[in-house]
């Protein structure tokens, strides 16, 4: 599974300062602890008014690949930011996100093939949050209809089945579940993606409801996670999750991380 | 779920001891414990040899029953003991465990109907393991037909998958949610019970695996587990896995876990 290291991200106040300060010290550190932690994509995302973000996203993708190869994934819904930044990445970078609603399809969508490894896409359109599996699969379908259009194939598309919180919506996590599972067997060769942390909003100790989360959509096939590498309660579950699901031969990767003393748990 | 609590197990070598040396201090110390960490049954193993099981078994039952109102596992193959132990069960216990083995067929369903409340049985038969899920449903198929002519309402069946340690079959977990997902379909009122630790055996940081394969289990419809309640990472687990698959209303119970300071990792 991808990780997607959720850190640097100016919607969060000491990221957005830093954005504004030209602190490149702040993000690479932030770039540099998840590199090594173990993510697969950095997340970028500039947090900043849309007239301004151009210049600060690229600013932050220069700032971030000083300092790691890891590719990024470009966190805007700005096709102006998205095309400032795509010109700049050195590999290609994911996209995140479009969603169903009109204009993310017409202005992102043509951004996408040759330049990006991939679109995220958020199953909510213009009519608004979606309101349970079949509300969502028919987002899926039409974001499908039009990334197919656009030249993209399946496999480089991440469905975001939009996990909603558990505390507030009972059956959040398991609406995203079926969503995956039906998608699944209509695409097989779509991915999947979610923000795993968004389940656990409002709740205590949010890593263990991120944990069990995350080791049921890995069951349903997830591709990928934007999550915080950095939560090692949640980097040693998806080692366990991926033994307990036959994806880890002989097991290397998990007594690796142990012996290397990565199995450790938050205190 | 049923937490079935698994300590008093006279295979390991303290509890062994113990009954040998008729330390009833130690045993209901055990009892207790489990009963404060949130046990619904407490299993009880005597390990003696055949001869003397009925007698260990019986000093158990009351040794436990003494300290506890919990309702008891009698953990033995041996008819005799079950049988004596049955005549001192302050409440129906369960009895753990037939197979589809003939003699334990034979010896021991006649034992439950009216006096237990229910019975484990292990999808192993006289030809030793079965080798995947296929062997495994024609196992299930024969003790159901067995425990429906003794009697024994499907409800009151707790169908064990047998999960295989991942580290020696590397989709040992899978086989047995297979099993369980396909039974479940067939048979929709039969239960599902784990011995919750085999799934890790041979790997370090066995809780984590543990952890992993109980949300899985839970996912599938676990009904029981025979596990170590006074492990805090898989007990906390095991909430938050409830709240994810929506079956803790409001969270009440994982926000009432974390408030008695009962969500805490061990260190």
């Amino acid at each position: 599974m991808l990780i997607i290291g959720e850190k640097i991200n100016g919607t969060l106040k000491k990221v957005g300062q830093a954005v504004l300060d030209r602190d490149g010290a702040f993000i690479q550190d932030l770039a540099r602890r998840q590199a090594e932690a173990g993510a697969d994509y950095i997340d970028v995302n500039a947090g900043t008014p849309a007239a301004r973000e151009p210049e600060d996203l690229v600013w932050l993708v220069e700032t971030v690949q000083a300092v790691t190869e890891l590719p990024l994934c470009l966190d805007s819904a700005n096709p102006k930011a998205l095309a400032a930044a795509l010109e700049r990445t050195a590999r290609p970078p994911l996209i995140n996100s479009i969603s169903g609603e009109e204009s993310r399809l017409t202005e992102i969508l043509p951004l996408v093939p040759g330049r990006a490894a991939g679109v995220i896409a958020m199953l909510l359109d213009d009519t608004g949050m979606p309101q349970g599996v079949e509300d969502r699969l028919r987002v899926a379908h039409r974001i499908l209809e039009r990334t197919r259009a656009a030249g993209i194939p399946d496999e480089q598309v991440y469905i975001d089945p939009l996990v909603m919180a558990v505390a507030t919506q009972q059956d959040g996590a398991l609406v995203a579940l079926k969503t995956m599972r039906t998608l699944r067997a209509q695409y097989p060769d779509v991915r999947f993606s979610v923000g795993l942390s968004n389940v656990s909003f409002g709740l205590p100790v949010r890593t263990l409801v991120n944990q069990a989360f995350l080791t049921l959509a890995l069951y349903e096939g997830l591709d990928a996670a934007i999550m915080d590498p950095l939560d090692r309660g949640v980097m040693g579950m998806l080692l366990a999750a991926e033994v307990v699901l036959g994806r880890d031969r002989f097991c290397r990767r998990y007594v690796g991380a142990y012996r290397s003393g990565h199995l450790g748990r938050p205190q």
